[in-house]
């Protein structure tokens, strides 16, 4: 692109590391938020930099939090005897939009993917194996997602909580609620009706 | 959307202000920042608002510049008796990229559109007539887009040049170079039958 400006060209290729903005998306929001009155981009990066400069990681769970304990930890009514395992902070997010679980979350920040290079001691794992060893918690929920590396990584928790008494449980799998059978994959059909619950207890929600 | 940070809840806001980002891909923008290096946010932020403070409209022909007069103005290589009116800097750079054109611009800053409430007044339409009547300008070419409200812009222009001696011209339209011809509107193919050009001015470029 010929851009008449330096200033313009910066700010564009900056614009352009975020993931999935090409060169041409970057300079439309650039050009927008030249329209837009000069404090609005002193907010939007003041709230960056700030967020970048101020996050902290829950040193409990590692969620994403302003303080050294998140809410959700710090939070005396939630369930501390259940850890609920996610991959990432997103996957909080979610399901603390459900409003159907009351217990803690253990972020592990990604999966084991050798493809990836990423081994089990760059993840958040060692430190939930030693609160399970602390004995106060009685069950961990693993919430990643079901592909090979999830699996991996379920496993090798497993694996390393042997001898430990403590329950495991994953979430289930199954056929989405709306959604209509024949157009279900086999594995999540066949999953939804090994793993078939009691009818009462679908009642509930 | 359940956000366990305020700081996070505050960055997400202010990246879901950009056109065309939901409070999703917002989401997913921000943690990919806190992902990199703090390196990079601060030259992220630091682009935009250099670009924001310091950014300058050229004083001959309002295109985007570092300097007082844009790059194109003060080349003394460049045409000064042709000037192509166009609506904005992205359109100054598209023609700028085909290499094709020699004069100078002039950026209007948007259409005539009393739908969305912009007169002429909003626009740089006087200091284009004011640059014309001087009269060293030989030929306007108007290169809007051509719809209703590029159409009106064009009109409104030409008519208060009326009495003026320049020469005006509009971009040809027609049959875009390698599409087929049983797939073009009607409109684009009448346009481009009544404007054909003699055969050998086509082998020039």
């Amino acid at each position: 692109m010929n851009f008449s400006s330096k200033l313009l060209e910066q700010a564009v290729a900056e614009m352009s590391l975020l993931p999935g903005v090409g060169k041409r998306t970057a300079l439309r929001l650039v050009l927008h938020l030249l329209k837009q009155p000069l404090a609005q981009t002193e907010q939007f990066t003041k709230a960056l930099l700030d967020l970048r400069s101020n996050i902290k990681l829950c040193k409990n769970c590692h969620n994403i939090s302003d303080t050294e304990v998140c809410d959700i930890c710090a939070n005396p009514n939630r369930v501390r005897e259940i850890v609920c395992v996610v991959e990432d902070i997103r996957d909080v997010m979610a399901i603390e939009n459900t409003s159907q679980y009351r217990g803690l979350y253990h972020v592990l920040g990604g999966k084991i993917s050798p493809m990836d290079g990423i081994g089990p001691s760059q993840l958040n794992i060692r430190s939930l194996i030693e609160k399970v060893k602390e004995g106060e918690i009685q069950e961990i929920i693993f919430a990643l997602s079901s592909t090979l590396e999830g699996d991996t990584t379920n496993f090798y928790i497993f694996k390393q909580l042997e001898g430990v008494e403590v329950k495991t449980s994953t979430i289930a799998r199954g056929i989405s609620v709306g959604d209509e059978l024949e157009y279900a994959d086999e594995v999540t059909l066949g999953r939804s009706i090994t793993n078939r619950v009691p009818f009462e207890s679908s009642l509930r929600s």
